[in-house]
């Protein structure tokens, strides 16, 4: 596993030197990671803790890195020796992968000496923001393609990285395979991929090349059918090699369309295997799919079984980043906790503070979830009492809910700098996500125009907020 | 060193599979790595090849990636055996890095038998693709600033590699450091970063706060002054402790601003500090900047020295992918070259057969660039004398050039599976880009409908094209 204890911002360790020599390193902090708002995400999956968890449990600073930062002249002996010795050794709450989550709520939380909680911020930013954006993306995804969709996308992925954390993300988010290898191996993600162009060009007729191809591998044959000529050339030559390969015995797996109007195609394509005697040969679709096109494509009624989704997806193309912030709620000081607040003008940018907790709020009689509550940590919920609850900035919009039952969002999954739970297979994490996904309603997780689902504060937090508000106007 | 040998698509071996058993994986075969254009790309810098390159290097399926192929059950052993023994043996010839490069030229060539061209398709498109997207973003935003860039966008990265690349490949573009830590130490980048919103949380007052900054970088003191009120408490209070600071015998370096209206903030506070006796105290900006909003900003008289970049730089958010393709241009039979064609519907998507070279035209007169020149690789380029250009679709597009003279774009970068050209150190190929990009006249680099740069087939090129096109019509 490559060190990346270096994998943050310089502003970290010059903020921790300052810390170590004012003597505040080690005063306990609490951070918030969360999300903001944003037009095209309706509903976020939550993933890369794994890959965080990691991080933090092997985190420091080997001899060559403390080198390197003596090179650059700006920091103390003391503090370089002190961050030789350094590990993490603070509490992470968090959502687990795979769960839905939405704006505002802080879906990871992280007690630590400040020093620390400064260090690792930007790589728990990094992984966290990535692969839930990503696992979001492929939910979006599969969503609109109602399954069968496998993610193909890492030659157009930003990096190595990007390409195998965001094909265990797609998995999180929906996808039942991936093309890469490395993404396969490692996570034990099916594989999957057949042929490209450049093979049915190397040979001298298509149906050659389609034979050979089908000589090798006569049960998995799912050929490419758009190099020349997909309705004139392309599935007829498969047909042809589809007969040849029944008559020996194997039943072919499908086509693959990579270019041209895929509603048009698929359609035509259908029903050339239909006749041919193929129903069960799948038709696979590739190239600049994304949720959109899809749905266009379903609306038209083409005749699509699998989706090879590969640019869109890796990149979340229309929205590339995710604004997943980490912001300071708390430090304490004597073993009492001071709340902090972050200001701004945009009121919905002003932070939430202290140590808190986020209940999901279900109805009984549906299972569905109703909103999410996020409360003082030692706060508790009565759900044998009717709940009122308040809209965060526009407060008189009020709503009670009765016959509900509660679940607390997070889990404690480091302490004392050791993961805490067992890591899950990625299986059992994408399942998670259908099931938590299968509790809202359709109005929420639309994509256009969703109804927005309620992220509320409780009584004690608000008064909190407001109060450090006014503190803060009054200086 | 990660072995990302297994960073490829599943048909990349299955095809593999298939030249085995067919007993062509040893045949010769020629593929180019090429960009299509995009509204968005006036033109690329290119980068990634020293990824690229040492990946080639480093090509070895391990025991236990062999393992795990095994374990698909799609291969026979002795391919898997085949597998196990393979190193990359072939040629590659490449643009440098920092190119200033166009469409459809093929910036990489690789020379190799089929199935090791085929296996590391994915991986030299998913780094050079990556590379060269954030390294043009990078130039765009840089030619917008006019310098004075750092890279910030570690946290919004598509991963860490996303991060580490981007950040050189950020330099490559042009900009001066980056926040990134583990990417300075690899790649011996400036680093830069000085404090977070939630230092200055962190103590009882801003004034505090900045005190404290200040004793401990009395050299390197640059406050961030938005965490209350900019003009009426961040800025004063800088102000404040960049007196004390000169009392005790040190300039100050500036002040950070990352919120608000940045055009109208900078101005205010560029007067404060001026009349406060503060003229050489820079302003850096930061907070979702690119090349349209710093252009905006530099419009409006925004009084900015530096700039940094996150999310949409290290994003490209825009343009989050490079569709660079990896196409197959010939195939060897008995020493003898066979070009081949990829026909589409699109003209210009039809590719360019033939192993080629490119050569850049230059103007002796000015040394600009006047054309890019794509020839089979045994002509010969006369610039003595006058030399008719003409378009590569629309043919009757002619053009003359005299006074000429030509380089060849591109180098034998690896040969026989071994770098054959010396690594460079990261400023100088950041240094080339700057003296290359300075010889386009800015009508071609323009961000808006800029002229389109010529990239120009031979008429030997031009002619087999044709053949190609028409013998396959014949069909």
């Amino acid at each position: 596993m490559r060190n990346l204890t270096l994998l943050t911002d310089l502003y970290q360790l010059t903020m921790g030197q300052g810390y170590f020599s004012e003597g505040r390193h080690e005063q306990k902090a609490v951070f918030d990671i969360f999300f903001r708002p944003n037009h095209l995400i309706t509903y976020s999956v939550a993933a890369g803790m794994e890959q965080a968890t990691d991080y933090l449990e092997n985190l420091r600073f080997e001899e060559d890195d403390i080198a390197y930062l003596r090179s650059l002249g700006m920091f103390t002996e003391p503090y370089l020796n002190y961050l030789s010795q350094l590990r993490f050794t603070g509490d992470v709450y968090s959502v687990r992968e795979g769960e839905i989550v939405f704006p505002y709520e802080p879906i990871v939380t992280v007690v630590a000496p400040m020093l620390e909680a400064q260090l690792v911020e930007t790589a728990l930013l990094t992984f966290i923001n990535h692969q839930t954006l990503i696992a979001s993306k492929a939910a979006k995804i599969c969503a609109a393609a109602g399954g069968g969709v496998m993610e193909f996308g890492l030659r157009r992925a930003q990096g190595a990285d990007a390409g195998i954390y965001g094909a265990r993300a797609a998995i999180i988010g929906g996808c039942v395979g991936t093309s890469n290898v490395y993404a396969g191996k490692q996570f034990r993600i099916p594989v999957s991929g057949t042929m490209a162009h450049s093979w049915v060009m190397n040979f001298p007729s298509e149906t050659e090349a389609f034979r050979a191809y089908a000589r090798c591998f006569p049960e998995d044959c799912l050929l490419l059918v758009d190099t020349y000529d997909t309705l004139k050339s392309g599935v007829p030559n498969a047909i042809k090699v589809f007969r040849e390969l029944r008559a020996a015995g194997h039943e072919p797996k499908g086509i693959r369309l990579d270019s041209g109007d895929l509603a048009y195609l698929s359609k035509e394509a259908r029903k050339m295997l239909d006749d041919a005697g193929f129903p069960e040969a799948q038709i696979c679709a590739s190239g600049d799919l994304d949720e959109v096109l899809i749905r266009s494509l379903k609306a038209q009624g083409a005749k699509i079984d699998t989706w090879g989704v590969g640019t869109k997806l890796i990149t979340s193309a229309d929205i590339p980043a995710l604004g997943g912030v980490y912001k300071l709620a708390a430090v304490y000081e004597d073993g009492r906790e001071i709340p902090k607040i972050k200001l701004s003008d945009t009121t919905e940018k002003i932070t939430n503070p202290a140590l808190k907790e986020v209940y999901r709020i279900y109805d009984a009689a549906t299972d569905k979830a109703v909103a999410d509550y996020i409360v003082r940590a030692a706060e508790r919920v009565d759900d044998t009492q009717p709940l009122t609850l308040f809209h965060p900035v526009e407060t008189w919009k009020r709503m009670t809910v009765t016959n509900f039952y509660v679940r607390k969002l997070r889990e404690k999954l480091v302490e004392g700098g050791r993961r805490c739970v067992p890591k899950l297979p990625l299986t059992e994490i994408a399942a998670y996500r259908a099931r938590e996904y299968a509790k809202f309603w359709e109005e929420y997780t639309r994509q256009d125009m969703p109804h927005i689902y309620k992220v509320d504060l409780s009584p004690a937090l608000y008064s909190l907020k407001k109060a450090l508000i006014e503190a803060h106007g009054a200086n």
